[in-house]
């Protein structure tokens, strides 16, 4: 695995804490300390500024810029237009003078450095005592946090106190919307005009204007100015001795696309009110999914940070947000959604929060007109979704990616399905999901192709994406097996009146649905003996590569490596056959699995982070239960700990929805299919205790397990559901059966 | 096919005609008109200029520029740097005015245009006559030519003759460095100091001198006059009635490299001097190498056109010449040379000029450094020889193609054998043959692997583009073993000594050796029923494209249809499998050639143009006449039919070679191998005689096909040969046999 901590953080079971902070963790901290509301994101950095490695990020959801884009060859369906997330003004900006000497980290003395966020309500503190050269010692708090209930708003909240002798100073508290995007060298901002208390900025090519309105609260003077791209407020500050004086802030950010007006708004709560409603809103939340793991607190610190982030990024609240890859912590990866939206994340708010489940599908149904237009591009019918994108157009401009991986639109169908069977929402399907599938369907019947042996897919890459064009590949044929079946299974089953709307706006001939059946039917999967299956055509004639004979230092391979030298042995970057018995584990014998996963496994070298999930949920379904915890090692702290060296750059939700899904799948052997929830807990020796929670329909199921038993219970309903292959029904008294 | 002629120039067996000039045809036939001399070539534009569309190209070989390039992505291996031919000064720039009228063929009056280039002189004429407004109707004829044997010289003559009166005018003959090179939109070029007579001209990058000599006759009074990288003569002139006037230019070019000065040089021959030197030139080479065709003057036409532009192209004046695929004819391709002078070229100047075939070979010798960095490049041993290449460094930018497209190095392992065998030049193989081939071996043993099925070549691309990353592609392990074959037979079979030289050259271990002929032993050709090979792993499973239902407007299909789209059929571009076996004729059955044939014909659509060729010389072989008369049809007036429609561009070189391949092997039934000569000629039935010369050591082997017999006769020296399946000695009296 190759993957080795970098411990930074203290240990604490509802907070991240950082003592005596190090600058050579700086953009680490900034990561790991960003809030969220799915609205807008705000890194961790210090109000401040200083010397020290900084990305002064503040992101707002679906605002972004678009790119022409020049391919270096100009081949039909190669991406011509790409985009990217902006960075937008930073509203934490603070000047803060005492006695003429200008706070900043990296030049004065101070001490008792803490910088914490305490998951059970979002705040985000940062203290410390500001040894001053002239004011004597001064305690200095920044608070803030983004509201989760009203998501246009930022608070700050700046303590002083100084403990020497009074002093004299200024506060400037800022919204600055001269900001460089650093992926682009360039600020993207242009302003409007506003009223008094607005800043209005406009973006490039996509006029999406913004409104930041500051309030400010402090004692003193006050005397607001206006720059280019800027608004201010100035604070003459008299601080007495020993005691706090307390300056606030609060910024509202709104949103208009073009042709849309700003809301008029008036309601300014102050930081505290705030503090409480967030307060709220998280202990239903932590009531409803917390994750309890007594005995291993890296662990219990690690899911619950996963869990923190997660529902920070995203949880239905606006139809043209998704999840990022890096969510709203860092303009890496440009806040490009892919696939892993699908097959990742949506597992968790399918049994967390299933309106937020339905939103990331109605995503999919609002950008299917940019779908249907990118198969048009490759000569294709049907929908085409884009392996990454922000505003449903494709934004991949590797056409080996855009123009091979199939992933985007097999993992819409599978959401489609697991969300109608887990919640019976027939509506949803009869409308929205069978549109999308019936345009999945000619997609893949026109992308694929009939041979000698079958339907197959040929010229693709897989989710392996060390093997990238190649024909059959399990992975992708069995999704598009499962997905034109599923297609044609649900225009079958809708109403006649149901079938013939949708007939008529899709234009679907009577014969099709036939024919994607047939091509289910017949649909290529390589079989070797034993239940082995072949990933793609010639894969059992590949050389082999011993994995444990590349030396560390060659990680990662797409850096050390010749491009080309990546593809032409039996090396995974992930496992594409394990890959679909992860999505759908009914479909597999336990006989497949384990042939399956013990050829596989030592040829994979784990290069996608969200590898190891899969490896530990199989291991752990097949009684490896060594190799199950190895491969869980570092699924809750993978940012926390830093493991892939590039926390700096954002968080990885994927991978922070994945720890979700390793603990439920992995550990509590949480299987669904066909609307039924299938549980076989075990526990990794070291755990005392495992609970968590899961939504099925109204009720709220809980489930304990220990090293002797595992416990059920529901509120707020009940639960039928099969424990360690039993039938059981379970409500608001406890069902009690011996752990496996 | 698909192919139609757009029939434009007069038929005549000597030359090239152009009566009745079409503006819509300008670009054709400057491209058609080019003269060169491996030294340098002009496009036959018109000197005066014009309205009409012109690419006035003038371009010395290896003159070039080199540029940095960022690819999308900077994986290892992708190639940063690429470079082009310059657009060198144009040296026939010219201004006629008469009584105050100048000359432009786009808005003056004429009559009785004539354009011609006489193939046994190399002499180009334009002439017409000029009806002015106000000197009455003037002759005017240009005329040019190249220097065969003085390489370094152009001469132009320009003769008026004014048949109505008495005219006053002037004249402009300049060297005229603000020229742009069209793909980059830029002038490459610096004026540097020169003397009176002199324009020096300094490329950007490659500190390339170019110094361009000026001389001009011409009765009338003479000024001189300088411009920014710009030289002229300008002549009063006066012109008598029914009088000829004559004006000369000669302008003489010399190339100084890096460190490098010009030479002292002042011999000045006169135009009728270098046009009866050019004479003498081109009527040895008639003598040793015409084609002659009778009854098909269309063939006979066209294969000589192609045999003039091929010894204009390339004779080995200087090593680092190569043949770019547009020679020196337009600035496509950016003047690289492709491992099609390997393959198609190199036969027709081992059969006619083994000295020019050595001087490619060195070629490939002088590059060896550069081949074994792009090794390197690659994480790859020994030499890896560019697919696109002015100076040896690879300059595809396309990755796919560069790091994927194993044919430049096993080609240069062919044409080493061929050379060698055929000449029996020993000391050449010992010495840089042996270097190259260890180098190449090592290449190919690095860029292989062994899997259970043996050795084979993983994600490659074949000559077959339409199957972009394939495993075992026919082709490539078949000249992958023939080339470790060929490498280890060379490595044993050289003196002790000089072994031990190359050993300790290329720190050669032992042991090296013997794993290459290991790999050959067990490369996997994958056979199939009746003597048919898969031409990749999985090509059987493919689907079908039924290649006659494309409509005829989706080609070219690179154009037409999505990339992808290209790559997921049985559908072939060229056929690997029947490359191999063009190559290597000897080493298939006939049981094979014909199984293979009818299985890969009907799925080609020869998206090459040299596809054709291969198909015309098996059917040959094959007996099935007619089919190969078929893919005859436009070899040898590809470009003067304007068949792929982008003459324009500039001539298809490879193709002006595949044109005498494609005759002598296809119908002369030449075949090569172990240093003898196999003829089975037969004849198209329109053809009444076909005769063809080789250079067979020391003797010329005339050969003379009709449809009654065969005739054969030596003069120099004598040949043992094979026809039809007999040894035959030929010396100077004619050997016949009766046709088959």
């Amino acid at each position: 695995m190759g993957k080795i901590a970098d411990r930074y953080f203290g240990l604490d079971s509802n907070s991240i804490v950082e003592k005596e902070y190090d600058p050579a963790h700086s953009l680490e901290s900034e990561s790991i300390f960003t809030l969220s509301n799915e609205f807008m994101g705000v890194r961790g950095y210090f109000e401040e500024g200083g010397d020290m490695p900084s990305l002064r990020g503040t992101y707002l959801n679906g605002v972004y810029e678009v790119q022409p884009y020049k391919p270096e060859s100009g081949y039909r369906g190669f991406v011509k237009r790409t985009h990217f997330m902006v960075t937008a003004a930073d509203m934490l900006d603070t000047q803060l003078t005492l006695e003429g000497e200008a706070l900043n980290l990296s030049r004065c003395q101070y001490g008792g450095f803490l910088r914490t966020l305490k998951l059970e309500s979002g705040l985000f503190t940062r203290s410390f005592l500001w040894k001053t050269e002239r004011a004597g010692d001064v305690e200095v708090r920044f608070e803030r946090l983004l509201s989760m209930d009203r998501p246009g708003l930022l608070a700050q909240r700046i303590t002083l106190c100084p403990l020497t002798k009074a002093a004299l100073g200024s506060v400037m508290l800022s919204i600055n919307g001269n900001v460089i995007h650093q992926a682009t060298g360039k600020c993207q901002w242009t302003e409007l005009e506003g009223t008094t208390d607005d800043l209005v900025l406009r973006t490039e090519t996509t006029d999406i204007s913004v409104r930041y309105r500051l309030l400010t609260r402090c004692p003193g003077k006050q005397t607001r100015k206006r720059g280019y791209r800027s608004i201010s407020d100035r604070y003459e500050l008299s601080l007495k001795r020993a005691e706090e004086t307390v300056i606030e802030r609060l910024v509202r950010v709104d949103i208009a696309r073009t042709g849309e007006g700003f809301p008029e708004v008036a309601d300014a709560p102050d930081f505290e009110t705030l503090l409480k409603e967030n307060q709220a809103h998280w202990a239903k939340f932590w009531h409803d999914g917390d994750v309890e793991i007594d005995g291993d607190p890296e662990n219990q610190q690690g899911v619950r940070y996963c869990l923190f982030q997660l529902h920070s990024a995203y949880r239905g609240l606006h139809p043209s947000d998704n999840i990022g890859a890096k969510g709203l912590t860092g303009e890496a990866y440009n806040g490009h959604a892919f696939w892993d939206t699908e097959t990742y994340c949506l597992p968790f708010y399918l049994l967390n929060d299933p309106n937020a489940a339905k939103a990331l599908l109605l995503y999919r149904y609002h950008t299917l007109p940019q779908a249907l237009e990118r198969a048009r591009q490759l000569d294709l019918q049907g929908a085409c979704y884009p392996i990454a994108t922000l505003d449903g157009t494709e934004a991949c401009t590797l056409w080996q990616h855009s123009s091979l991986q199939m992933q985007p639109s097999t993992a819409v169908a599978y959401a489609i399905q697991i969300y109608s069977e887990q919640t019976g929402d027939k509506v949803f399907l009869a409308q929205e999901g069978a549109e999308m599938l019936c345009q999945i369907a000619r997609y893949l019947l026109s992308r694929g192709g009939w041979s000698k042996d079958g339907f197959g897919f040929y010229g693709v890459m897989g989710p392996d994406e060390f093997h990238m064009m190649v024909d059959n590949d399990f992975y992708t044929n069995f999704m598009g097996k499962k997905a034109l079946c599923y297609a044609y299974q649900t225009i079958n089953s809708l109403a006649a009146k149901q079938r013939d709307v949708l007939k008529q706006k899709l234009s679907l001939r009577d014969d099709e649905p036939e024919t994607w059946r047939q091509a289910a039917d017949k649909m290529i999967l390589l079989r070797g003996a034993n239940g082995l299956f072949e990933q793609h055509t010639g894969y059992f004639s590949l050389p082999h590569t011993d994995i444990q004979a590349i030396p560390i230092d060659e990680f990662p391979l797409y850096e050390h490596w010749s491009y080309d030298r990546i593809y032409r042995t039996d090396m995974l970057k992930q496992p594409d056959v394990l890959m679909a018995m992860f999505l759908y584990p009914g479909d597999f014998t336990r006989q497949e699995k384990q042939a399956n996963y013990e050829y596989y496994e030592p040829r994979c070298i784990h290069e996608s982070s969200l590898s190891p999930s899969v490896h530990a949920i199989l291991a752990g379904e097949l009684g490896r239960r060594s190799e199950a915890a190895t491969f869980f090692g570092f699924a809750t702290r993978l940012d926390l700990d830093n493991y892939n060296r590039n926390t700096k750059e954002g968080l990885h939700l994927s991978s922070v929805a994945a720890a979700w899904v390793t603990i439920v799948e992995g550990f509590g052997g949480l299987r669904f299919h066909g609307g039924r929830i299938y549980l076989s807990p075990w526990l990794p020796k070291a755990w005392e205790r495992l609970r968590f929670r899961l939504r099925v329909g109204t009720a709220l199921l809980l489930v304990t397990v220990d090293q002797q038993e595992v416990t059920l219970v529901c509120e707020g309903g009940k639960a039928e559901l099969t424990l360690y292959g039993n039938a059981v029904s379970v409500e608001s008294y406890p069902v009690t059966a011996a752990r496996r």
